[in-house]
């Protein structure tokens, strides 16, 4: 281990981090770049999580869901486990993408089964000039987490870093909670588009930095998740999320591969090809065949419907099958389309994991 | 008045009802069946409702939404107030879609501002076994509503019938009620299908007979609401929900026009396209010359975001105007891409209906 527990909170050049072990499986990194692998590489959004029994155990340990993502240890616990237990081919940091938000002074609570909750809500022009542009001492419990996980993996495997899209993190600080129709958030967008044009702004700042600490503690990779732009119009998608998700892997891209999962959204799927990202993150609304002939040039992700892994295993191990002769098994990383649900048993999840290593095309 | 208060309620023979007062507003019949029209008529998802102070009004004389729906007279109260009020050129029954699994034998309470809630859900055959297929006199509430507002219209517009889709009532069925994830519902088509196939089986031959029971009442068009197609793949989506419709459109259409509103299930338009119905319902999430180009000979209905409706009038005019000028004014019904928001302001959605009025191409 190149650090010791002593040291590991404390802040480093970025030189330092360079000195990584190399890499042991680095099938992710290569399909991610468009080189050839020998397997499809494959993990999970939501693979840190309540269908792991070492997850639910540390979830007993602490108060809140926000205690395990602002305590470095065990953020790092929580990542490290589904590689162990799993046998994932990537680790993802255990985090949320409301960090962004609290760094840039909206804080929230998150309710037990009811989710994020903003007790105070961005209504206002005077709302959006009292937030900061966040950095690096607003977000450090994240990167300390990183580095202490980097250090712990040794080369397993690599390591994603993550932040929601500004539409997404713009619908959560105006609307406060989730919602079915986000029209609080919506509202904004067509009565104040000046306004929300500067909110977007500063949550684009943000979030270009905190990715760019991300890549510095020693992120490889990072996922931008657009979950909400699916219930915006195109021509809406294309003003208010996509510019703003472009500018992100503008300024990423040059680091690391960026992936971006427009969730919903691929009514915008022509202008979505034209993002400056190397790989994207499809859900299961999209033919794997469609995906292939609008995307070209790009690595794919994706998009098993999570509740396939209700099935049994036969049904499983078919669907994946099915899936991986339809993307093929170069540029592309399998995936589900969305985060695992939690009443997932594991074995099932295991089963779709294994299902993608044995695949080869015959 | 055709017919007088006292004998409203009874049961009467389909020649009967033939003798219909003649349509003073024929506007949507004839977009619908792709018949040239003087202007684009314009009606509202969910227009009957909480936007109008004489909802508001009646929602305080009955104990809950599902008294208002199963007493006729109240129904075509609540009926007839957008059309008065707010000038739009067709009435659609004001029901619920989930007439259908409580006429089936599966009941369901309505919880205020929660929406619904069955206590008992399907889970087993034998839960499918213990089904019946519903008739005439499991909503005869419903053909007593659209006769009486029929009379009252004396036929100033056309009314419209609904019913949700197969695999919408068959998500509410299985999971009791509304989910983000649907995955109750959707675990049963993964684990299950042939279940599932039974279940939306049944609910597809009572929705069959509870459409053509609204059209011998006077219903002279009629829309299936597939509110939850959206969640599924598309793989899923032709095998689960599509080809339910299609029985339910073959069964329809040589008697009234059918709408088939696949909403957010347009990744699969070509398949959609086949449908045997004559206009296909919009959301907001697709942009109208794709619409135009992929469903081709259709009458196309829709698809404002409701959203669009919060702002100011000037903003309302011109996303209607531009909205007209995509979809083009022949084989084309104005609406929202969705059912109106409670808490949009009535003048907001006049600008809106006012603005298609006033619309002509120049």
């Amino acid at each position: 281990m190149p650090y010791g527990e002593r040291d590991i909170f404390q802040s480093r050049p970025i030189a330092y981090f360079n000195k990584f072990a190399p890499m042991k499986n680095d099938l992710l990194l290569r399909a991610a770049k468009g080189e050839k692998t020998e397997r499809v590489p494959v993990w999970l959004m939501r693979q840190a999580g309540r269908i792991l029994p070492g997850y639910r155990k540390l979830r007993e340990k602490v108060k809140d869901f926000k205690e395990l993502v602002k305590t470095p240890s065990l953020a790092c616990e929580a990542t490290l486990e589904p590689v162990d237990v799993l046998g994932v081919d990537a680790a993802i940091i255990f985090s949320d993408i409301l960090v962004v938000p609290e760094a840039m002074g909206l804080d929230y609570l998150m309710l037990e089964s009811k989710g994020p909750l903003f007790e105070k809500t961005i209504q206002s022009r005077k709302d959006i000039e009292a937030l900061r542009i966040g950095s690096i001492e607003n977000w450090s419990y994240v990167t300390q987490a990183i580095r202490l996980t980097k250090s712990e993996l040794n080369g397993k495997v690599p390591l994603i870093g993550f932040a929601g899209s500004p539409w997404t993190i713009f619908a959560y600080m105006t609307e406060g909670k989730g919602s079915k129709t986000f029209s609080v958030a919506k509202r904004m967008l067509y009565a104040e588009p000046e306004m929300a044009h500067s909110l977007l702004d500063k949550i684009t700042r943000t979030t270009i930095a905190y990715l760019k600490d991300q890549v510095n503690a020693g992120a490889q990779i990072v996922q931008i998740f657009d979950s909400w732009g699916g219930i915006l119009s195109p021509e809406a998608y294309e003003e208010f999320s996509l510019p703003y998700i472009a500018r992100i892997c503008d300024a990423l891209s040059p680091l690391v591969p960026v992936i971006a999962f427009p969730r919903g959204a691929f009514f915008s799927s022509k202008a979505i090809a034209k993002l400056n990202c190397r790989i994207i993150g499809l859900d299961w609304t999209i033919a794997p065949s469609e995906a292939r002939s609008v995307l070209q040039g790009k690595t794919l992700q994706g998009n098993l419907d999570p509740c396939i892994l209700y099935a049994e295993p036969k049904t499983i191990r078919n669907k994946t099958r099915e899936m991986l002769q339809q993307f093929g098994t170069q540029e592309y990383i399998a995936n589900l389309g969305h985060g695992v649900y939690p009443d997932i048993p594991m074995e099932n999840v295991q089963t779709f994991i294994e299902s993608v290593k044995q695949y080869t095309l015959s």
